[in-house]
């Protein structure tokens, strides 16, 4: 099979390597999409994230989708010919973790596309058969492939505990800023706010239900009020602002990633009782993101800005640097026409 | 002033009364619209509701709206001429419930139409002044008044903790029931079965968002498996087939009022740990309730199926017995047509 | 090996079976102590628990300690010898409910001494390597074994909200009351009011931390007012009596199982707002179990008041019968007196 | 009446000023105890704690039990002659943060000793008749007083979600981490590590229940890990510490007040999912307080190091700086011996 293999960093390689077998309680699936996540091109320029480094040859990718056309023992006959959403994740079922329904927390996980271990921009992946999410027909492969970045917004925007009549501010307009609008949107918040540096991305975000968007570097934020703050940008200062925008006993979910620490106005924190976490990935969400794509509460089709075959990878990881660019997705084998309508 | 007084049961009469003088921290309101509940028909037809018993002359009506037009002792003057929607109880506010946010147990409650406490029925009452909220222009005095039922319908859907993406079982689609349909919707429900023996009212159900409506007598339920559940019906065999119906983990609400007591199935509440609580009115629901209202999340203003004048107040009483009646409204005095827009 | 095996409701016989092998994953344990609980007596007696029967011969027991003596694949070596308190359940680590973290709520289930999966009133069993939890050096084997009901207390108890302060009433001082007793003063509890028909139960649930005790036949209930209530009892009219005993906004936990139904005082549920639920076994308890063992928190050793062979396991299933009997323990191999020292 | 007057930044003048009237609903209490608190001292020596600055004379003291001798309109005459402790908090009963339950956060408070209001410094007070908590004999004056600071710790406690089994890491064992320490064990907590660098402080620390300490300046403190984690500090080089010893989902609740801001590990909060917090006074506290004041779980008495009448109050004041020193009351005017047994 085909498996883009990222072999240092600024190199990528499309080269063939051996098809992987399921093992026990696993599936094997035929890759259709695959989404661009900053951290992919991240890898591809830097060779590291922090604490992960590339080491070996890594094939990138961890938002994926396909067809279910092999399965490990004790995995169903039924579940061939699916068409399935991937959550890229293989906890230890046992750790303390996983038991306490924190999954994502677990020391022992196996990522996709986090060294040492392989992600999705090849034609094959095996996950565990829980994992591999069965999705309705009308649901495209892209769609499905960007359950991804759709969890991470449910899993932001239920740790803001946003609910019906909430107002919200997130800061940072990129992929994962325009997932968490719309996924707070379904959650019942009726005031969206959001900030971006860029007009067109602020556009976009009204597009996609954000009520007020503001330019950071002009608008005047002291008079914005909200219950919940989500910063989807890792910038310092926009942290700082938004925190500073809580009302007393409100919540801050930080997902942007930036610089190991970060000075934050701790007496604000204090004072007005904020409750301020982050979130690592998801557990629990894919469910939820189902339901929101096939009610049609969420639209991940329209963010796709570009798709790319899988040959061209590189341009695909490049993409976030063309104006106006939203989402990349590498086409790696669309199933057929006849199974979805929205494509 | 004109009150409709509930002298005895089965008889009410429109007599003269003074103007209330609104007393330290209070609003005095005019009355513009006062829709009827269920508990006021139950009232007026038999003088009682449980242990709560009409002993001496009572008003009834306890969904108000109207314009601040006095303004007792430590009330700001800017007050006046505000259009409000009447939260119609009076907690004290020193009471271990009201402390701790739980205001609608205090034990100490003042409640409109809840005898010996008088309600809303009449040109004037006082209330107080953070218990009178501001309403903005584009609602219309009936929907103002109607805050009071989606309170109820806000507190069900938060006791059940309904959000993005649940499944909700509605048993009985009378007005709380329809107001209940709305409110999961905006708290992200996307599938919403709803039962009831009439279909007219499963038809309006499914027009307020019912995703799916079922007649109990006909229908078979066992294939209905829920996140929550919220009885609206007050009916036994509603309340025991709406709990067999709920997912492990999942949530029962009693909103319905029936018998003191009732047969449940314990068992299948152990097995499957769900969580059965009721709700007693409502507390800091109306901040929501004007949200979800502004922004057009729920719709009150098409839920009204007649209106009548304050001497007509017995044909508004009765009007629950016109097949194919939904919610009434009394139009004490109706504010200006320039105020709002979609009446 | 050695197996106590019930044939047919009534008749258990001791007879030899291969030991079992343990599958991936799983380790195999020496058995050491074995609690009887009333499941098992039930069983024993009548052949079934509501919908689960005894269709084929059935090996009891739930309540196990053990030494590790064999581990399967993938489990580390460094387990064998390892003292062990077991957690008698293998929950589906993909179903719905175990990801979420309610891993006792899986449909999978496969559940010690539940037909048709045996349980450990015999020499040797398996069990996940996870399920297996090590116990310190300073607790018994009888305790360690009693750490499944003192999970059964411990899910109650945290169900039931009780924090530091609250007051609970427990209605039903047999082993589950009497835990529940003890966990409530760990989390805080200062006022545990106990009933119970037999003076010598009050007597000991005094003896473990409940503050007062009733006669519900002759004492006065209607004064009591708690926080919490948790039926250990299993009784109509105790739990009746319990949740008119709870404050506005207040918790009901049923543990004690009884009938398919119960007749519940629904307008007191509704109009204090109360949440009822049910325990059915525990998830995540044993870490806590653990730590209230070895901090002292908990007794469970002077709650044993009978110990038996293997052989007499008979004696030890109709022990409950014995006037002032509290909990009997099989004594299947205990372990060597040097491990620990407080048997 | 006498009053301690804090005329400019180190200068306190015993005067004499009329004794107050209750107003309605409020109680007048003649003053026993007056703990000194840090934020008084800081008030002394600099004249403002943060925005809060003094720029009239003011009376200081917010932690402070009595004597109810007089009692406003619609106060009951049987609250007379009632020992008090003082919750020393005026929230708006009206504001949005108030009907929540969270009234600490109302942004209309008037707070004992915060400019511009009056403290207890004084033989007499006034305060609403709710937040004059009655206390049993068995409490001295002193530990009534100290109710105060109690109720810190227990807010603190209870937003780091400490429960039975729980590990908690405090930093700072002066008077604030010396409570939570103690409301930490009366939650359940098993394992409290304590770091302080002064060893006086450690050893008390041990008094009071932790079960292990620390010297943050010479013990690795790299393998401490714990549930829960409360600065009692304000030092940013042990938050940063105390930050990295949570375990994955773990909580933060920063209590100790230093800068502005401070430099946080924001990828630690992210990657494990951390709940950070911090508290702002309290709310629905004393309850709980007197509960575990009068069933013996938390001590206050013994932690008084010094007593000074009111003349002394300067003395008072600056006895954190004596060696040894824990807490110094301010002894008003003691209730007679008869009353209570402890002090």
């Amino acid at each position: 099979m085909r498996a883009a293999v990222l072999v240092e960093p600024g190199r990528i390689v499309v080269e063939e390597r051996p098809v992987p077998q399921p093992g026990p309680g696993d599936v094997l699936v035929r890759v259709a999409s695959v989404g661009v996540c900053g951290s992919d091109a991240h890898y591809y320029r830097e060779g590291r994230i922090g604490e992960f480094v590339v080491e070996a040859p890594l094939v990138l990718g961890h938002e994926a989708s396909g067809t279910v056309v092999a399965v490990g023992d004790g995995v169903s006959a039924e579940r061939l010919g699916q068409r399935v959403s991937i959550e890229p994740q293989r906890p230890d079922p046992g750790s303390i973790e996983t038991r306490r329904g924190d999954y994502n927390l677990c020391p022992h996980m196996q990522f996709y596309a986090t060294p040492p271990v392989d992600g999705a921009l090849c034609d094959y992946v095996t996950i565990g058969a829980h994992f591999a999410h069965p999705v309705p027909d009308g649901v495209s492969d892209d769609a499905a492939a960007l359950c991804e970045p759709l969890s991470v917004g449910i899993a932001a925007v239920r740790k803001a505990r946003v609910t019906a009549g909430s107002s919200v501010l997130v800061t940072g307009a990129g992929p994962v800023g325009i997932v968490t609008i719309q996924v707070a949107r379904a959650f019942g918040a009726v005031d969206i706010v959001v900030t971006d540096l860029d007009e067109r991305r602020r556009e976009i975000a009204r597009s996609f239900g954000a009520t007020a968007t503001l330019d950071p570097r002009s608008d005047d934020m002291s008079a914005v009020q909200v219950d919940s703050y989500i910063d989807a940008s890792g910038a310092s200062a926009a942290v700082d602002a938004g925190i500073r925008a809580v009302r007393p006993g409100g919540t801050v979910v930080l997902v942007g990633s930036g610089s190991e620490s970060m000075r934050l106005p701790v007496q604000v924190i204090q004072n007005r009782e904020l409750f301020l976490t982050g979130v690592f990935r998801y557990a629990n969400t894919w469910p939820t993101a189902l339901s929101l794509l096939t009610s049609g509460r969420v639209d991940l089709d329209t963010m796709i800005t570009a798709r790319f075959p899988l040959e061209n990878v590189v341009d695909a990881l490049e993409s976030d640097r063309v104006p106006g660019s939203m989402k990349a997705v590498v086409q790696v084998a669309p199933t057929v026409e006849e199974h979805h309508g929205t494509q």
